[in-house]
């Protein structure tokens, strides 16, 4: 059979597949600060010309921000558009990494062995998956398994900002029957999994301002307004003590999760003890009322991901800064409206200001939450594949990060996604020292190899 | 009459004592920051070869910090002792200066003429003034007016952490009949004014942690606790409604002000419309039922004068970060112990922390207010040297910011100190754009000869 030949190319030329990855890995794309503007094109580049060799047309595609990947390849059977990100998150805090970022390595660990740099997991060791898989389809089979449309994004990690009016401007041409995205982990570590619920996500930057400069705090502390003080009010005021949000009509459009899928998460046996202890920590800090997994699938939240003012260097400085800021997330869940809570939050936030403060906002993006439709058999088909791999029962769960383009392809091209990963719990995604775990990424080419056989 | 001899001598040589405070503005001697060791070193040894060049015997002295630079000469008539600091705050944000803040220069502005510079008030230009003095005085009449000691600090702006061992090791050597202190304004621009009343100052540096390692907010946002919510939540409950501080035990030692100090300070008819409108606000923000010159007179504070945690550059980054830091510091009146103030406030922040969050705090210096007694004639013949000079009426006032070495003066030698300073309100000390009115500086001169004539 020719998928047994295919998993076999794969296990044989593991070696050469890493090597392409280190490659990547290597370009320091990171998509939110100006300055590795000229290393996103080049790792667009890079994966264009990755590509062109697996004999896809490809290209580099420029928009306002950096560029989109877009090849096409491959004929008969359903047409599937292949989703992932080649841009990273940016490194700080740098001196909390054991090594440069971004010269990958391999490293023995308890573990196992893993990929350690920055985008190993999040998204370029993902995304590199599928298209290894291509790689050893090809290689056995003399051709693609099916009309394949690779689609890969340079501002995953900045709010995509440029991805509506791309899907909108290019929408005959990435229409597919379904799309796969490889952002997403197995559950727990150990059992592959489908993504069906993911969580929207609204970004707000706020600066507080109170007096036009800095002032001294001895001569004017305790006469004037102190926009930190302000700022900690308003965020304190966020939630209540019971952990709800309390900006007006926040929870507009919150479902309650339906009873099948209440039964089917609490089958998951979600081990909320470990997953906090790998980290520290030991009690869930979020609505009192809610289960963990809810905390983290199906409920919405804030939380403060940025906060700055003042003096903040080494000793002291006893300053009453002129402003302050904080950069503020909401995950969506059910049908909330990014845009309305935008504006509700920032109407929130200024009826709060005192005398002679006032408050300018910045967006950072906005999506919406979605919920896939199981009904197709490709979903089915998926999970037996990697049920076949892996040798556990393949589950479809909820994720608590925000896969915005998802949502995006079910809008503006009326395309279902399927979405499936390997990523761990302690890959550090976002965080110093992120990795991928080698067997994350050999068992994931196998992985797509197998969704890919039963789809085509 | 010699003074007048000397007065003439301090204003055909401006131009000179101009340029040998341009000097001393060149050296970026910022004591906080350890990058700046050598050049605070290089400021100290400037003064003492300023020092021998006017006929003091004089050295830079080690501490664990910055030197001290002390210098001896003169004899006969009182002993007095005068103090200035040659250190200087930071100088960020840099991108706020018009110039580079170590490049004085001379401006013209709609005010009358300014020396530009970091430092150039806080505490420079100041010190100089008398020492300028000195010089004239000892032109004009071959000696110094009386026996004087020079102590000039180098730690001034990052608490002075050297100076109580200092004080203590060298008390006899110290020990002046009074002490003369130049790092006070005018008040309100306009009328010479000797400090009496000083409030104290306690910093207290506070780190909160909660998961090991920044977390992404998608996987972990509304589980895992986030320390930016945790500290946002304990600053926001340092004030009630009212602004009174709510640290149990705060106000203990805190005195109502009295009778008669309270209607000289009416009679003071202080703008505070003016004084906030200078710097863009109207409202007096503190206590509600304060005035607005209690509030930076005579009241004690708690301010935030610097906080940071999570990402914080460009774009937006949706972390969930392991830890967020603030600086804060109190000003303290009347008999508030700082030490006890450090231990409640501690304890108060400690009590209010969730599960898996814990806190650790970092001094930074702490003093006592100051309430000096004017019964010594000394304040009134310098009263009646600055009505001179000024032709304004010399008012005793209170001062908001923390002078804590006039204390120590008293705690540790015995010493009264009388300060006397000409700064403006407009001076943007700490800020960007610092300055200091040639005005200032050369009837800073004029008062210090005038003051010295009526003490020798």
């Amino acid at each position: 059979m020719a998928l047994d030949a295919v998993l076999a190319r794969i296990d044989d030329n593991l070696p050469e597949a890493l090597d392409r990855l280190m490659d990547l890995l290597r370009i320091p794309s990171i998509s939110t600060d100006p300055a590795f503007r000229a290393d996103c094109a080049r790792a667009a580049d890079w994966l264009v010309a990755e590509l062109q060799d697996l004999g896809f047309t490809a290209s580099a595609r420029p928009t306002p921000g950096h560029p989109m990947v877009v090849g096409h390849g491959g004929d008969g059977g359903p047409h599937l558009l292949f989703y992932g990100h080649y841009d990273v998150q940016p490194v700080d805090p740098l001196a909390l990494w054991d090594r440069d970022p971004f010269d990958p390595v391999v490293q023995e660990t308890a573990k196992g062995r893993v990929i350690r740099a920055r985008g190993a997991s999040d998204d370029k060791g993902q995304l590199m998956t599928f298209l290894e898989a291509c790689r050893a389809w090809k290689a056995v089979n003399g051709t693609l398994p099916c009309r394949l449309t690779i689609f890969l994004e340079g501002e995953e990690e900045s709010g995509s900002a440029s991805m509506i009016g791309f899907l909108q401007d290019n929408a005959p041409e990435l229409r597919a029957d379904l799309a796969l995205i490889c952002d997403t982990g197995l559950f727990q570590g150990t059992d592959p999994a489908i993504v069906t619920m993911l969580r929207g996500l609204l970004g707000e930057e706020l600066t507080i301002r109170a007096a036009t400069r800095d002032l001294h705090s001895g001569m004017y502390g305790g006469l004037a307004a102190n926009p930190i003080r302000v700022l900690t009010r308003v965020l304190a005021g966020l939630h209540d003590a019971t952990g709800r949000v309390q900006v007006p009509g926040f929870y507009d459009g919150v479902t309650e999760l339906p009873d099948a899928i209440r039964a089917q998460w609490q089958a998951l046996a979600f081990d909320h003890a470990r997953f906090l202890g790998d980290v520290g920590l030991s009690v869930p800090a979020g609505e009192v009322d809610r289960t963990p997994l809810e905390m983290i699938w199906s409920r919405p939240t804030a939380e403060v991901n940025g906060i700055w003012g003042g003096y903040t260097g080494d000793g002291f400085k006893t300053v009453l800064p002129g402003c302050a800021h904080a950069k503020v997330s909401f995950r969506l869940v059910g049908a909330q409206d990014p845009f309305a809570i935008r504006a509700q939050f920032r109407d929130w936030v200024t009826a709060q200001l005192p005398a002679d403060v006032s408050v300018a906002f910045k967006g950072h993006g906005n999506s919406p939450a979605s919920v896939m439709s199981v009904d197709n058999p490709a979903f089915a088909a998926a999970r037996a594949a990697l049920t076949d791999e892996w040798g556990r029962a393949a589950a479809f769960v909820g994720a608590g990060g925000s896969i915005p383009v998802a949502g995006y392809f079910k809008t503006h091209l009326g395309m279902d996604a399927m979405l499936i990963g390997f990523g761990r719990d302690d890959d550090q995604i976002h965080s110093p020292n992120e990795k991928y775990d080698l067997e994350s990424f050999h068992k994931g080419i196998r992985s797509w190899a197998r969704v890919l056989a039963r789809l085509q």
